[in-house]
């Protein structure tokens, strides 16, 4: 069927995001149809005050309103430890662990020859002028655990080691309420690899 | 972790999409948020336009832009045989499958006391008074094979006969490319009752 242009047209635009294919487009179109108007001003809004308001913060990267962010803001945090991120949304993830009480750094994605992406498309340079400035005393990479954040992790303790800081790589292994049975030969070596006495 | 307000905004807004969770709706408003600007604002401009200019047609509930819909106005339409749906995302998908030619009539649901939704809820007025012209020779009930579809296909039957119209049912079975194997009895029942001689 011809959808009328305009329902096709945000089908089109909803077809975009992440994750969502035409079948689940096309629900979420006439979902937002079949709303009232209202509801469909505030998600419009939701989306061009978001886009508008929110900025990486131009210390660490991360997304913010206000330029520090929050994170980089707060003088409670452990200023001389710096957790590695591919993006944001591991900021996010991270903080939501509750774990760790440091600084962060995106770095915008992973190093990938195949993608074209090197270290000069990084936010590697920014990190480098943090820890010059000597009050960070380790780098906690947690890139990935693919063949890209492995291999950016290792770059970055290649040049940061010189630096004189500790750099480490967050854990690999079976998941906390992961079951043996299901884990992947590599995640099970990384489990063995990074075993501890009990 | 807290989220900048905006950002918490634009998720809880994604959130209330159907079948978008937390963490789809956060993956989704993390993308808008790595994107352009332009996106952004072609996304809200799509949602707008389409809520602002997509109505109901007067005529059969259908979603258009134009009132009487495309289909309404096609004089090479049978108008003598209506489609009846419960919505118009029905109506969108029986036009893909190209089977039929004639027209719709959109319920705008289903008889549910339950959900206190009686006959007077959906538009079955509208449908009678459009049978009531006496060109409609047919009526297609085409409501999902639910206890409510079912319920209001019974219903639409007993009221709709009286005026001298064929009331019909699509049919249900094992889907085209379905294995018997993964049927559920329902349907393999449904599939022996509507068998037909070859």
């Amino acid at each position: 069927m011809q959808y009328p242009e305009p329902l096709a047209k945000l089908v089109e635009e909803l077809n975009k995001l992440p994750g969502i294919g035409p079948k689940t487009a096309q629900r979420l179109a006439f979902h937002i149809l079949g709303g009232t108007l209202e509801d469909a001003e505030k998600l419009a809004e939701a989306i061009l005050e978001a886009k508008r308001n929110i900025k990486n913060c131009s210390i660490c990267g991360n997304f913010t309103d206000n330029d520090p962010c929050r994170i980089c803001r707060n003088v409670h945090r452990d200023q001389s430890i710096i957790c590695v991120v591919e993006n944001a949304r591991d900021v996010a993830a991270i903080e939501r662990s509750r774990e760790f009480r440091g600084l962060y750094h995106v770095l915008g994605g992973v190093i990938s020859p195949v993608d074209g992406i090197g270290p000069d498309d990084l936010t590697i340079d920014k990190l480098l002028k943090r820890v010059q400035k000597g009050s960070v005393k380790e780098i906690v990479v947690a890139t990935n655990p693919t063949v890209e954040g492995e291999a950016t992790a290792l770059y970055l303790s290649r040049i940061l080691k010189p630096l004189g800081v500790n750099v480490t790589r967050i854990a690999h292994g079976i998941p906390v309420g992961g079951d043996l049975e299901y884990a992947d030969e590599v995640t099970l070596a990384r489990a063995f690899e990074g075993r501890r006495e009990i």
